[in-house]
């Protein structure tokens, strides 16, 4: 099971590979079957090519600014934080309010990414 | 299924029961058939007595203080928001970061919630 530290961490890489446009470094912090909902409620996207599929793209669409809004909470093998997603789309500029919940696998890779998100958590600003 | 305004709602009465120590005010937002896991990673607990039972335990030992930490995030029929708990034990003052995800059914009653946090999340005040 992957210690508090090491779940910390994932999640700061993640704000990380945000923040210099890396996908790689996103892309490697999840298992190979790993499921993302984002947000939860629209069709799962299964297994390694579906998450590079999913962080390609966001990258090619100008990417997002991740901000921290307070620590990693953490519980057996999960994590949760909380953050703001600022991105520019059609030149729009949006903050998404947004709670993503991490279920890690042995390995210390996430294998369930849930984004907690809707309609009213976005801003634009 | 509920829709934002009601779960977000809940959250905020959830909060408000803390603040007057009302645990009946707290346990009607739950289905008779709930299931808390406080931290994720602990012993469900399961039904009506049992969610009365965590409840009312909690205001017996002298209740907490819940600060909500940014918006109520909504997806599908789930809600999940990060708040400070500020409670005092044996004489020791602890604030515990906390975000709950709370999974609704269709009569917008809380079926399902789970508490992230750990001991790391936990600080001396």
């Amino acid at each position: 099971m992957p210690s508090h530290s090491e779940m910390e961490a994932a999640a700061h890489a993640y704000v990380r590979g945000f923040a210099t446009s890396d996908a790689e470094l996103i892309i490697a912090l999840f298992a190979d079957n790993a499921v993302i909902e984002d947000p939860l409620g629209t069709p799962p996207m299964v297994g390694g090519e579906a998450v590079r599929a999913f962080y390609t793209r966001i990258m090619a669409d100008g990417g997002a600014r991740l901000e921290l809004l307070g620590p990693v909470r953490t519980a057996a093998n999960s994590a949760a934080f909380p953050f703001a997603s600022f991105l520019t789309r059609d030149g729009v500029e949006q903050r998404i309010d947004v709670i993503d919940v991490w279920d890690f696998d042995e390995a210390g890779k996430i294998a369930h990414m849930r984004a907690y998100w809707g309609p009213e958590n976005v801003t634009h600003v």
